[in-house]
């Protein structure tokens, strides 16, 4: 009855789309008709037309084995990082997060006190960034864990920040550095193999904090918005950096109908991480770039604004917008020009 | 390192709380501090305030072999009730419907047509109820599939309709009728048994529309709230009937701190039902207070509201409110007195 079983039609593999491309066949033929909705699906969150302000909503579904391993991830953490990286998406509209709902699906392989220990996290986070837990869902699931968390905020209609407002001559900004949970990924994966292998090592990952902070607990880049906004800076563009530095490039790219180019020199690195991409063997420049979950901020700033934030070592300029027609290009060290490409989280070593 | 496979401490299986048991144990430590947050969990939605009106926001997760079957649930009806349902929870606190997320996980066994097919049945609900997609997720799950849906809508605040304010002597009132969509279950069971032991027997589900329909493309109750608006009744208290007529009472009962008094000669059920009920040697009303899925609206009125509504078909008075000190009772047709009992879906046969 099903289409998932019927072999007797041409059927498309999902992953021969793409995310993206998948989002944009299914909703393509969705119309909005509410004249509070001013911004549907593109961008970090959709926008909602308040009295006085814009409401800014998004979501995000966690899948046990997908976006997690909790062979390595402490539940508290997870907690934590599943509102953090929400709370993420409203702060790449410039705006404030109000409340969150979270849905979760076990199986029976899940004790209570194991939920317990998310619901830590989930609250730990809640503290942190002054949101309410409002609403959610627990049901049973025939395997694994799976957490949707939606969440609210706002901001003021002269300061929201789309993907769409960058133009030619624009500054382009990076908030913190990038690549860290990338690395502390492949740390957590490697000890899983070494345990895997003889469980009675105990894990070594002395040493590694940054990294595996980065991976485990993420923070939501809400400070960074504070002193955007004591520098009276409001970004033209702005998005938040979870799947690399390249396809988000490309996404402001193609939302604001220009091109950009980034400096490979420019680009945040932690020293710690340096040290790591040797013992790794990873090309540090390409993690930064298609690593993700950093959760950093990219945005776009007119050149005006360029003293305001020159000297604070919470923003890199990495690199400028320019015309469409010239494309999009990581400028090498040496001077050669490569075209940035989307590649996610598959890196192949260098 | 994770507690879900540490046996060495003693652990509570989740199914020993029950959902709303565990609910109330994971959120009681979580505090509100936002001054919008008008009502966080404990409703059938959040309340938030905007301006001049409340804003809502309902959360649902849909699993696959927890909340549906795909062997007997067609995709684009599955797509139209993940909607319906969520839309269901609006109408519950009297609010209209404005725009919804839709989070989807799934495997590999799923192709884009299939995708397709599911948010053909999204776009025919959101098209249906005036509702617009704003926003959502899609990702790759290990097993089956997994839907999660957030809807937002609004309220005017003076007609808001809480769970908590029912007062004795209150009328209690269901929309519709009741144990319609559990009888379409018990139909698609037998059918998907009897196709099993034998592939080329063809289903017979001829006959049975109105409970096939309520099961598997069930509405959302928005037309009830136009003909109370237009009959100028705001009721007191008000929750959708998702878990079966009998929990629902009792979360009113609980909410309202008050008792509840349900007659079994008022229980709405549809004639071809009461055929059903003969046919599976179920007791219909049995079905009614504890079959679950009806999304029908339990409402109760002050007295002054009974003329108003008492001749509309569309409206059942049930039962009145009573002093806490009375419990919560179905009087039988031979005037005995059961406590009411939230049995969820399980059904003894009678």
């Amino acid at each position: 009855m099903a289409l998932i079983d019927d072999k007797s039609i041409n059927t498309t593999p999902i992953s021969s789309l793409g995310e993206f491309g998948l989002i944009e066949r299914l909703t393509k033929d969705f119309k909005c008709e509410n004249k509070t909705t001013i911004k549907g699906i593109g961008d970090d969150c959709a926008v909602l037309k308040a009295d006085t302000n814009y409401r800014l909503v998004s979501t995000d579904m966690l899948v046990e084995g997908v976006h997690f391993d909790l062979a390595y991830t402490p539940l508290k953490h997870l907690g934590f990082k599943a509102i953090a990286v929400n709370i993420s998406d409203i702060c790449a509209m410039n705006g404030k997060p109000s409340q969150v709902t979270v849905s979760v699906a076990v199986s029976n392989r899940f004790s209570v006190e194991a939920l317990d220990e998310l619901y830590l996290g989930i609250q730990l986070a809640c503290k942190e960034y002054h949101v309410d837990l409002v609403g959610g869902d627990t049901t049973s699931s025939l395997s694994g864990l799976v957490i949707s968390v939606s969440v609210l905020g706002e901001v003021a209609t002269e300061k929201i920040t789309y993907r769409s407002g960058a133009k030619v001559n624009d500054l382009l900004v990076v908030t913190g550095d990038l690549g860290a949970s990338y690395f502390g990924l492949q740390l957590l994966k490697r000890e899983k193999e070494i345990f895997k292998e003889n469980p009675n090592v105990q894990p070594d990952l002395s040493g590694h904090d940054y990294a595996l902070r980065r991976q485990l607990k993420p923070e939501a880049p809400t400070k960074y918005l504070k002193i955007l906004d004591k520098l009276s800076i409001i970004p033209t563009s702005m998005i938040d950096i979870s799947d690399g530095l390249s396809s988000e490039a490309l996404h402001i790219s193609k939302s604001s109908n220009i091109g950009v180019s980034l400096y490979e020199d420019k680009i945040p690195i932690d020293y710690s991480i340096m040290n790591l991409a040797t013992e790794f063997n990873l090309n540090p420049i390409s993690c930064a770039l298609s690593g993700g979950e950093d959760y950093e901020l990219l945005f776009s700033i007119t050149q005006n604004d360029y003293d305001k934030l020159k000297k604070d070592p919470d923003f890199t300029i990495v690199g400028h917008v320019t015309d469409v027609s010239e494309g999009n290009n990581l400028i090498a060290n040496d001077g050669s020009l490569h075209p940035l490409k989307a590649q996610g989280w598959d890196i192949a070593k260098e």
